[in-house]
């Protein structure tokens, strides 16, 4: 790890969005999924599953102000991961464990938003909701309304499963956000008073435990980042070097081993810097290795970024779906072993790919990687975007790249696998988080250092950086373009990213090819042109990943298509694409070549050359799929 | 249905197999799998989930002694489906509610053994199991342990979710087995007292409910016909009109609804006769539909027979694996929808298959059609034979059609196919249903009525029937030929069914084809050599199977092939048989031409042809996979 390579991203008040493909994306976040979303925090949505954040806020500020004036406060169970309404008395906690975790990322998305585009009636709003959350902060700083509410006796005693550092970590990056966009400190003030309590409380002579949740590792590299606290850096290194040493603390609080001696969900089996394989949940692997690339560089660890760096070649080269969707199995929502990527039982979660585009992000701050910064944008434009409706009104969590309706409805172990996008969910991590990727995507187009800009991704935007003014026109989504005018503050290196599905690029201008990217010298203003090859192309996947074999995905750029049943009739299994297929774009479609078995309904008979009628496919970019009401959907068709 | 198409199957002890092939078998279950049984119910197995069946009994047999003094007796709880070892008082009833059953499938294969093969020893300790299982009736006859146990006040309370009425049934299997094959009354006394409490307790004017798991309707209709008690038939054909009748008995007995309104799953969705798929647990399933064809055909019920039809059409031309699997989920142990057949998500249970060839038995007594009695081959020749492994020493559960041993480590879905068979199951129900079915094998080739005499399996074998003295000399299994001797007592009709399998066949005598049938007139000792040709064949699946398409299976005559790691190495999905493969027989192993894609590791690149060397593929009889450690085994091969 070289010292020398580091580059930090742009802050998002430093950049203005103005590319219409992804303007149109922030806008739909701003002005339907914000204010649902408020709507949804305060169980006001008609037949969504009760949120009940803003109503344990509520109660815990009472709780806050009761304590305060020294008044006995009641005490209810704390022990129970999900309370269901029937059961918890009505003024103590409900919901799950981690629901304030939803109003932090909505406050979290609220601040992208601002930054993006000014609306003081929604500032308004996520002031009194920060007053709100304010209000319900311990004297000690302690801030999780679970506990505030039910048991202040119990804090931090199940850390496995409970997810108060994890709502801690999403608290800290809302205020971070927040604080950057508006100048307001309130939010921040709370989050580092938590911080302070968090780091006073968990160390090497305190209490050795970790978050089951991970984020607080990177949330607290957020805090250090604004505040320069060294404590908020340590106690980060601290729950990643602590994690998954034995005898676990988790077996050690519970007085017991847990079966099979293992925390693989929790990413907690070993110690992470001797990780290698993302293993576990998805979401939860992803944040900690975002942490994990947060304090590597920090700390000038090569062996926590040499873990990074196998991790992440792990989950790219093995672990990845060609739509960027991660974690394939929804058995604890998690990764599965190596090349094993079903499409029909396929999990990838939205979140997961958001994850990844957070740790993909920190490793392209350590070095600039095209692997890894292709991979994200596979994810980006792919899972991430089929996460949300053309309406912005309804939300996958699951992303599977097969879709049979029946099968969704009838087959329990593919009822994640929705034939259509869902209102809102009762754990509705998918929604905001999606919220506040968008709203932030100009966070992820550049890094600089001292001396050189990156271009990670195309996205048209104007930017003021520490090394130049920048302004970049693209229809890199709809052709494969970009206009690039630099105006530097000095001589510096341009570096622009060769994406991994182009052929050929020309650019207008002499450069050198170094580890994926392009690397130009620029002394004056300058206006780059650069073109990059987006031709439809037939991609295969590794003969390992057994159902593949024999098939093929559409890629243009960096969409990967489907066929829906809407545009191809029922049975989608009976298509095959011709291997010398022409492709025609019809609007941001394609049609290409193949045929179409006759159905055979027999089940079993002599084998003979099936009957074929040649067909034209249509393809639709993945993102899209399920707009037109449930159907059947595939990425891959037979060749 | 036209009652002088009926026939009867000929009564074992009226036949003797001497096929080496089925001899082979039925003498490792005499020799290996009874004994081990009779080990595993007086729980003697070391390392085996522990049956408990004895024990109850045993207990029970107190329980009954005592309440005949007039000595009060303790009570237990009896409502919990599972008695957990840790916390069943120790004199109280353990393991699952139908392990009584365990008994009585034991009694029963015994008594098929004893048929084919007289052993004193054997049936001295059958006697002493049936002394006990008899001292524990109480003395209004009724005998199922956990009520006896636990809770003599409830009986009959709980007829969806615990076994009475199912273990009632295979009380009377077996008592009706042991009686025919030794002569001796005491079990079938016990049965019918049983039987006679059951007659008094449900029907018209009394409990109108009905076994959540069927079997006594073919139980009571086994008992009318040894009996003529019209009683049995009566509540069989009770049983079977209620069940499905709204309001649902299980719900005005439960006081509410079940969730969606909804007992597929018990096939009590709607009146039987009214069902035209086969849907729900599919053990339960066949059971339910023996019971059915059983009653249609004594009580000359058309509506019931289409109803039989149906389903048996429904099953084998949308429901059955190529193998004569059913049951496709695990979800449930049920069948799933039309043409979902997933290969290595396959549940197909051994004992669904066994069911089905009991139900397929029962409609070829109401009339002769091939294509049932093919579909009962295709299962007893794979599925069920592949149950027990080449040693007698261990079973299948489940019959995926594709296992790749580390998703069935890892994967929580698949963790029902097991790539190595097992030793013995807590619940323990497809050992000892494999070994009354093999052990019985002799009652499903042939049915007869009074003029005609149907070969419905070809096992070689000498038997006395009404109309004739049989000899077949079969090498059916290894060359589809059969020699069948056969000195009439009249002039009769002979029947012998053309296998689906053979597009072609050679008899040396006149005939005529009906219902794939081919009809002899033989009015003198004749014989007849037949020849099925036995080529291996390409089958393909119906292209309505998802997962199919592209692929084809080999089989040989009755047996579906599968390709083993063993003989191909890993990564069988690399495999594709040529079409015009010839085939070349090693042993009862065949050898195919083939074509081995080069692995590629690259997860996703731009498509090429792919990199091929030629291969011969090794294919092995399905029901032999698995006998040689764990490996990758998979039916379908890429074409």
């Amino acid at each position: 790890m070289k010292s020398q390579s580091f580059s930090k991203h742009i802050e998002l008040n430093k950049i203005k969005i103005t590319d219409p493909f992804w303007l149109s994306k922030t806008e739909l976040v701003r002005k339907e999924v914000i204010p649902y979303q408020y709507e949804a925090l305060h169980d006001r949505i008609d037949g969504a599953d009760k949120s009940y954040a803003i109503e344990n806020f509520a109660k815990a500020s009472k709780t806050a102000e009761a304590l305060k004036k020294g008044e006995t406060v009641p005490v209810y169970p704390a022990d129970k991961w999900c309370y269901d309404d029937n059961n918890a008395h009505p003024d103590a906690f409900h919901g799950w464990v981690f629901q304030d975790s939803d109003v932090y990322k909505w406050l979290e998305a609220v601040a992208y938003s601002l930054s993006n585009q000014p609306d003081s009636e929604l500032e308004e709003k996520a002031d009194k909701i920060i007053d709100l959350v304010c209000s319900a902060q311990l004297e000690n700083g302690y801030l999780d309304t679970l506990y505030i509410i039910n048991n202040r006796d119990e804090v931090f005693s199940n850390l496995q499963d409970y997810h108060e550092l994890y709502c801690f970590g999403h608290l800290a990056e809302a205020a971070v956000a927040y604080y950057e966009a508006t100048g307001k400190r309130k939010l921040l003030n709370a989050a580092c008073r938590f911080a302070d309590l968090i780091c006073n409380t968990f160390g090497e002579d305190k209490i050795k435990g970790y978050g089951g949740h991970e984020i607080a590792e990177m949330a607290l590299v957020k805090l250090f980042d604004i505040t320069d606290k060294t404590e908020y850096l340590k106690t980060a290194e601290f729950f990643i070097n602590e994690r998954g040493k034995k005898p676990y603390y988790y077996d050690v609080v519970r007085g017991r081993k847990t079966v099979n001696d293992n925390y693989h969900y929790n990413q907690a089996h070993c110690e992470p810097r001797n990780q290698h394989e993302a293993v576990g949940h998805a979401v939860r692997g992803v944040y900690l290795y975002s942490g994990m690339a947060d304090v590597a560089k920090r700390c000038g660890d090569d062996g926590l970024y040499s873990a990074c760096k196998n991790i992440a070649e792990n989950i790219i080269n093995k672990k990845m779906y060609i739509t960027g969707g991660i974690g394939s199995t929804a058995d604890g929502e998690a990764f599965s072993f190596d090349y094993d990527l079903p499409n029909d039982l396929a999990y990838a979660e939205t979140c997961a790919s958001i994850g990844f585009i957070f740790f993909a992000r920190r490793m392209l701050e350590i070095e600039p990687n095209a692997a890894i910064a292709s991979a994200a944008e596979r994810a980006l434009y792919n899972t991430v975007l089929s996460g949300m409706a053309a309406d912005g009104k309804s939300f996958f969590y699951a992303n599977p790249l097969e879709v049979l309706p029946e099968a969704s409805h009838k087959d329990s172990r593919k009822r994640h696998a929705k034939p259509i996008r869902q209102k809102w969910f009762g754990c509705a991590c998918c929604p905001p988080n999606l919220a506040r990727l968008i709203s932030s995507i100009g966070e992820y187009c550049f890094t600089e250092n001292s001396d050189t800009l990156f271009i990670h991704q195309y996205i048209g935007c104007k930017a003021q950086t520490e090394n130049a003014q920048i302004k970049i026109i693209s229809s890199y989504a709809e052709n494969g373009k970009v206009e690039i005018e630099i105006t530097p503050r000095k001589k510096i290196i341009l570096a622009i990213r060769i994406p991994d599905w182009c052929n050929s690029f020309s650019v207008d201008l002499p450069y050198v090819i170094k580890n994926g990217y392009a690397y130009f010298e620029i002394s004056k203003k300058t206006i780059l042109r650069a073109e990059f090859e987006m031709k439809p192309k037939l991609i295969k996947c590794s003969n390992l990943v057994r159902e593949n074999a024999g098939k093929v995905a559409v890629m243009r750029g960096p969409f990967v298509y489907c066929a829906e049943e809407a545009d191809n009739g029922k049975n989608l299994q009976l298509l095959r694409i011709s291997k010398n297929t022409a492709f025609v774009c019809d609007g941001n479609a394609l049609i290409a070549d193949g045929f179409r078995e006759k159905e055979d309904s027999s089940l079993y008979s002599e084998w003979s050359e099936a009957e074929e009628t040649d067909v034209k496919i249509k393809l639709i970019p993945y993102y899209q799929w399920g707009n037109r009401g449930e159907n059947e959907m595939s990425v891959y068709i037979r060749i």
